[in-house]
């Protein structure tokens, strides 16, 4: 079995490519003495994969390690272990481990405005329509796994937006419908059935993603980015789950200064991290654009959340902010 | 202004109540040299409280702080301040704060199932009735505030299930058709939002609640109980988001055994908050079955997750584990 090496050292990246990706280095699991669970292990592993995609059905990761407890001296002992030898399939074949039937155990994401999502009924076998601008206040989950799912939209665009209390705003005063959008709240560190989600309906649709996060290094290195470009220790994968035509909305050093919003200073840990992204971060190293608004901020020693709008009003993100941003271009970063 | 004083000194548990209650003293606000900031923010929050009412809109309680950054000399210079006049309010009216229009920040709760929700629709204003049981592989997400859906449902109980993954397996093999009841994913402790929507749906339908956790503290004493009787740091608003009537289903210390679950050791940790429940959590203390369950876990060293049941086959827990404990009331826990 020859396996690609997922590390960074194995990994460059190229914009037009658009995600962080994998070199050619490869790593051979031979059948030895010595390799001879592991390898097992990898058989019994690929076995069941072939038993789900049968069955129509999916596992968690964690599911599988425990299914592993009947394998006599092919189980696994810890979940680590059984995790490690997925990643490596999916590697191996090149697709990310939702094709093969293995789901995370978190999904994340709520989704409002105009789009159908079709599903296919667990019960029924038929195809589902799901009308998420019918949701009232509420909004539609985005399943573990969103392999199978298809799109209907007219929107003309995603806003990807960091928090749950931003996204309910923006419901409630009906936004997606004057702007003609989707709104998807990521809550944080978007999972990868939501960068999955997103991705696939940005290509399927069309139409650009645009971030909307706090002003600060966890709003822009943490979410935007790994929205956007995937994350250096799952390089094998970025591929699915990047979405490389995603800008950056705000919150901007440039909006904190042209909307005065309220800040709190900069901690050690936001200044390092600022620091680091500038020297070491590939995405960002690629960008001027984004080293000067990192630089900016580190000066500024302050940042600023997405909900300061609201110092000029509840609605002002909806009625000013939000409408000056799709209007100009020039205020969004990469 | 007559506050009640929210602190365990002044709580009290009764189970035919069924949370934890405040008792009656109280602290009085009056209007002195000293008090005058505090005093004039608490009307400025009023007001604004009544200005959301009025309008019909929300606010999380950080974009409350962010309008208060143009009251002049009665902004708050930090949330926790704003945070705490917001809390003492809601302890003044009797009433949990989303009923003044506060919601808070963060969502949480994934529903699927025999349940029609009726919300406002935002864009039309006329009712909206959002069907469950049309979400194929996904869910509804529930809102940030719940207080104004109704619910039309013909099902015989909610389960309430920690993991997303758990709850994912039971969406796609239409466990909710089968059994006749409703879904709903905790993703961990459970939030506000969910709490009150589990708390309100189940009065209305008047069907039981069955919460379905990882059998170790975190499942029972996070999870569980903050679901069944609220916690101690918000005993003034326990009654609006406790729910009396749940039961647990498990993972019991009883089942580990019964069913030979895989299992983890119990770290140091976990004992401790066990020994700490045992001596002072007024809920474990009144339940002498909830006392031998730990006990004995504590005793055994080991834990075990709501998946290990996956060791018996990915589909046993629809099969064996959760039939039999439907028929075996005599298993579960208060």
């Amino acid at each position: 079995m020859s396996i690609p090496i997922r590390a960074l050292s194995n990994v460059s990246y190229d914009p037009d490519i658009g995600y962080l990706e994998l070199k050619g280095a490869e790593k051979t699991r031979t059948l030895t003495a010595n390799t001879v669970k592991t390898f097992a292990q990898s058989l019994r592993v690929m076995a069941l994969s072939k038993e789900l995609k049968k069955s129509n059905d999916l596992a968690t990761k964690r599911e599988a390690y425990y299914v592993s407890k009947n394998w006599g001296d092919a189980r696994f002992s810890e979940q680590p272990e059984s995790d490690n030898v997925i990643d490596d399939l999916e590697a191996m074949f090149r697709v990310n481990r939702e094709a093969l039937g293995f789901i995370p155990e978190e999904k994340g994401g709520a989704v409002s405005g105009r789009l159908i999502v079709i599903d296919t009924d667990p019960n029924t076998g038929k195809d589902i329509r799901i009308n998420c601008s019918k949701m009232g206040t509420g909004a539609y989950s985005i399943p573990n796994s969103v392999e199978n799912l298809r799109f209907e939209t007219e929107a003309k665009f995603i806003l990807a937006i960091e928090t749950s209390g931003m996204h309910q705003r923006l419901v409630k005063h009906g936004y997606w419908k004057k702007a003609n959008c989707i709104l998807i709240s990521l809550g944080g560190v978007p999972t990868r059935a939501c960068r999955r989600f997103i991705r696939r309906l940005s290509d399927v649709a069309n139409i650009p993603v645009y971030g909307f996060v706090d002003g600060d290094m966890y709003g822009w290195a943490n979410i935007y980015r790994t929205l956007k470009v995937g994350s250096g220790n799952a390089a094998h994968i970025n591929k699915f789950f990047c979405v490389p035509h995603a800008r950056l909305f705000g919150i901007t050093t440039d909006d904190i200064k042209k909307y005065e919003l309220p800040t709190h200073p900069l901690t050690e840990v936001d200044i390092k991290r600022g620091n680091d992204a500038l020297k070491n971060d590939p995405f960002i190293r690629l960008h001027p654009a984004w080293q000067k608004n990192i630089k900016d901020l580190i000066k500024m020693k302050k940042r600023a959340e997405q909900q300061a709008l609201a110092k000029h009003g509840l609605n002002y993100v909806i009625e000013r902010y939000l409408p000056d941003k799709l209007k100009n271009p020039s205020t969004w970063l990469p």
